[in-house]
């Protein structure tokens, strides 16, 4: 499957879910990641986002496409690069 | 088509881009949009947003996904208002 899993969580733990999603997918700009990923993968990954985040103040977006050929990406502008954000 | 947007622009910019998204899509959370649109549509927005970004330092990511019954959306944490972010 495909996911692409954005976040919008508090700046005290926005480097650890930062860390801990590209250990399963990869960067693709500020607080978006996407990838694929099994089943089981994500819902491990997934697990350890929860320990986490803060449900009341934090949100996790994650969105699912089981056939990675129903998505398309296009960018527009510049591909970033995530060593060129945080080296 | 559903499509997904989400943004890493210029300080200066942000509030154009978000404001030219919010005319075709739904805000989600903090630089992302998303929804349904018709072809038409999404290029007339683009179009829109191409005008505002600056190329050489902005980007814009979209993905596209032609029949919506193939993507699954999941909030973990608290999904945001819109309305409870900027007013």
């Amino acid at each position: 499957m495909y996911v692409i899993i954005t976040y919008d969580v508090g700046e005290k733990r926005v480097h650890k879910v930062c860390k801990k999603l590209r250990e399963y997918l990869t960067w693709t700009q500020n607080s978006v990641f996407e990838g694929v990923i099994t089943k089981g993968k994500l819902t491990e990954c997934l697990s350890e986002v929860e320990k986490i985040i803060k449900k009341k103040e934090d949100s996790v977006y994650l969105y699912t496409i089981d056939n990675p050929k129903n998505i398309t990406k296009k960018v527009y502008g510049q591909s970033k690069n995530f060593d060129d954000m945080f080296l």
